[in-house]
């Protein structure tokens, strides 16, 4: 199965306590697509500018990812430079560059137009809007926002959700969005908005999907390195919507799967600069930290207390 | 099957954004044998002092906890003021007046000292050391401690942790203990000074355990209503230690459903000021709270990716 990713396509300048990348592949959408490629066939939908190196298209093409919704325009493409301290909190961001992100209008290619999953990386709401308008068939609709717009373009971004299936941000947004302190309190405001099922992303804990019936939790799966946590979301976000993509469906229990592959693709993004570890991830790589992650986490078997 | 207990039995002024209490049960020993109380039956070694209530020591009675080994000497009880913020945090402490357990020496009843399993609650590590040295039949031993004695009493808790089967501790102690950032790196130097199994506390994220070979993680049990946390650590300890007295073995699989029983335990704990949702704790509700902690946690049959 296709889905379709709308999002940033970027050059990151990024140091973190294990080292320094200069001008390294970043954005929502490549991150996204790289972690969905084992499941399903990312179409992307972005734009960068004149300087972008083409080996960066090349390794996409390479690895199955469709890259026509890609423009180049004249310009700089969107350029962010940020610094971790030693714990990888969030980081200082030092330069954000906008560039031709600045003016950005997706377009979607005609064949992308009848793909039934669509993912909404983190764009302006009335860009996100005007992609799902796009969109001829679309059945199933994942997306993220963040503070800026939350705060920023609130009107447009409850226009949104109510278009949206599966929203996934993380707890400050929650917080933002309800205008609620506890996470449960919020999250229930945040479904009454319009998406069926929300993901809140919690970093090194894990994630949990609230729905109006349903509750559940995964941890983070348990990496010993961490090198570069930029685009960890994104990478969760893109090994679900895969996964949902493969499927072709959006039960609860495709959603937990999604969410636990989710976690498998967010810990190779991490263990590397850039998209690197995401490039180099194979299945049975996948496979074996699977049955790493159900040994860390799983029940023996428990009848009653 | 039976355990022992020694920690603090103390009386606690409680301010959270729920409320207010005033001179409530309080103490980690209380904490840990109302918790252990439905797995093994709980034997408490501490003191008193002439101000303390009847009807506390009555109530632990009537829950079939072994009060006996719980001196009264003239002076005052422990007690305890503090107070918790909005986001239920760490507490500011108010008011520490230790009365009679700053001369607090363990002095185990005859019949405690052949019993198998034997928590050390928070207390100076010189004591802790003296209350295993009592033991006469001890085969399996737990202990928790405290940034103050990791600080203050290095040398004799060093000597205490080669005494020690499992230590509970949280992540900032374990950050002290081993000087290491990173909870993997200091959770390895920790197990290199004598416990077999390190389990972490990590609040409302839930906790893990760590060995040389294995660790396994388990999420905080979902529930809606926080109260007071105050005792939720001591509440979980209690929970699976009592597991483990029941079961009278520590193989992994035991470890690992304490873990989740101890979760359960610590949820009834928060929900209430002082022991008081410990007190109403009933099977037929730990037993439902599991299969809501079970479907909240547990994975879908998954082969492979």
């Amino acid at each position: 199965m296709d889905l379709v990713v709308v999002g940033s396509v970027a050059l990151d300048t990024i140091e973190t306590p294990k080292g320094k990348i200069e001008r390294g592949l970043g954005g929502s959408a490549t991150h996204f697509s790289l972690a969905a490629t084992p499941f399903a066939k990312p179409h992307i939908v972005g734009v960068t500018g004149d300087d972008f190196p083409r080996n960066f298209i090349d390794m996409l093409d390479s690895h199955n990812i469709d890259t026509e919704g890609i423009r180049t325009e004249q310009g700089k493409t969107f350029f962010w430079s940020g610094r971790y301290g030693e714990n990888f909190g969030d980081p200082e961001s030092l330069i954000t560059e906008l560039g031709v992100f600045a003016n950005f209008k997706p377009d979607m290619p005609e064949r992308y137009r009848n793909i039934p999953v669509l993912f909404l990386a983190n764009i302006h709401p009335a860009l996100q809007i005007e992609v799902v308008e796009q969109m001829e068939n679309v059945r199933f609709v994942g997306a993220d926002t963040m503070n800026f717009w939350i705060e920023g373009e609130r009107e447009t971004l409850l226009k949104l959700l109510k278009m949206v299936n599966l929203l996934i941000i993380n707890e400050l947004e929650v917080r933002l969005l309800s205008g609620k302190d506890r996470l449960m309190d919020g999250a229930r405001d945040v479904l009454g908005m319009g998406p069926d099922i929300l993901i809140v992303k919690q970093g090194k804990h894990g994630a949990s999907m609230i729905t109006k019936d349903d509750l559940f939790m995964v941890h983070a799966y348990p990496t010993k390195i961490i090198t570069d946590p930029t685009g960890a979301g994104d990478s969760f976000a893109g090994g679900l919507m895969g996964h949902i993509a493969r499927k072709g469906e959006w039960d609860m229990e495709t959603i937990k799967e999604g969410m636990i592959y989710g976690s498998i693709t967010a810990s190779f993004e991490v263990e590397h600069f850039s998209t690197t570890g995401l490039e180099a991830m194979r299945k049975p790589e996948m496979n074996r930290r699977l049955e790493i992650y159900r040994k860390a986490t799983q029940w023996p078997e428990i009848v009653g207390i």
